[in-house]
């Protein structure tokens, strides 16, 4: 299976410069599961969900940043993956989607918001889900969701053999955090990162900016880092994985990561 | 509060051997806590649990491993935490055990044996608990208990600020696995690891050995390394620390790690 990410810096409120710059980056790519970054339509820094919502659509796969998308899948032979503002009646979402050429193939809500995400996002509510496609078992998480270990972890109890994380980091220690994520659950990670600073508010005191620190990276089921990219750049990095790989949970023979727990002892 | 670990080498069939090398190590020392290795009793591979039987002792703190402890304790006016094969009427367990010079402060059976430990010990029957000492609130998990993410999670909802965490290491992952384990729950960690090899068998083809790898290190709530030991040699290392950093549970202002859970959304 040839799997990787394509790490780029979003631009905001214009979805189809965002379109062009991952088209122009797919161009002849050919994979079975590429992962794009958190909020990939719209970029990240926004006043309100009001200024947000026009850069937002729907995840029924319809909307110009999805279809276009689609279209790119089939161009790419395989799945894409990609975090999504994602506009629906009662509020937006911070979403990552599963595309193929024929529509959506998995939908997935951050459960865990970070910082002023709060003032644009409503909570997830779909919770972690795992999906089969060409043998494989892919689920997704977002972002800040790897702070918490029960995140990965529901998805490893739920077969995932690849995590795909699209993510727009600004702490410095997930790439990190994410060897211990692949290694305790015996998963594949793919942290899809972007780069560049982005400011909100007028120049001054009040400004804010953030910048995303890039080097998105994918992770064997032993922690092992196949490749990473820079903490700056627009880059796709592709790799060959076997996801069966991640069906061995066993760090001995005599132990397995997964029927060894035992829940009766846990909070 | 002054805090550290002991790392040694345990002999093994010489419970006095390792109480006087302890005695030697802790010479003048003063602490408020102080962390030793897995199995600092007895040492770890034994042939079966008739072999190691001999070299354990009750939990009770009158053995001869314990009440040797206890007597330290009074002059190093603090607390010890340590390993211990301990006896019962029902088998062994791998337990750690926090005593002070009145008796039996804490106690804990392992939860998650490693490899060969199945042979050896019963599963821990007594969960995870947390205990106050000056005004900090302490909890202890046992070497492999630190791959399963539950065993720190657990520690840190019952309100540990400090997980002593006496270890027996043989993977290369621990140590820095822990440095995700203190920051996703915000507390300080002390894995205290012993050195050196140890055989089992007849020399040959059957015989099997174990290195244990050393580098027992202190780790603040936000994963920094305050002290490392090195990989081989016997060390008292201590550090001062606040128990109360491990009570900002905040990565940013707006977010808690434990209260942003959501466990309806858990496997």
């Amino acid at each position: 299976m040839i799997a990787g990410f394509v790490q780029f810096c979003p631009v905001r409120y214009d979805v189809q410069a965002n379109v062009a710059q991952v088209e122009r980056l797919l161009a002849g790519v050919k994979a079975d599961l590429l992962v794009l970054p958190e909020l990939a339509n719209s970029g990240y820094m926004y006043a309100s969900s009001r200024d947000l919502a026009p850069h937002s659509e729907s995840a029924n796969g319809n909307g110009p940043f999805l279809s276009a998308l689609r279209r790119m899948a089939r161009a790419v032979g395989g799945l894409i993956i990609t975090g999504l503002s994602e506009r629906t009646q009662d509020g937006l979402y911070n979403s990552a989607v599963t595309v193929d050429t024929t529509g959506i193939v998995a939908h997935y809500r951050k459960t865990h918001l970070f910082a002023d995400e709060q003032d644009l996002f409503l909570p997830g509510d779909t919770g972690f889900s795992v999906f089969d496609y060409a043998g494989a078992r892919i689920g997704m998480m977002v972002c800040f969701d790897w702070y918490f270990p029960e995140s990965a972890r529901t998805l490893a109890l739920r077969g995932a053999q690849i995590i795909a994380h699209p993510s727009n980091l600004v702490l410095p220690h997930c790439q990190t955090a994410m060897v211990t994520r692949s290694l305790e659950n015996r998963v594949f990670t793919i942290t899809t990162n972007r780069w560049g600073t982005e400011s909100l508010g007028e120049e001054g005191a009040s400004q804010r900016s953030l910048t995303f620190t890039g080097a998105s990276q994918v992770l064997t089921p032993l922690g092992e880092r196949l490749t990473q990219a820079s903490v700056t750049g627009d880059a796709v990095y592709l790799v060959e994985i076997d996801p069966a790989q991640a069906d061995n949970k066993h760090p001995t023979p005599r132990n397995h990561l997964l029927h060894n727990r035992r829940p009766d002892m846990y909070a």
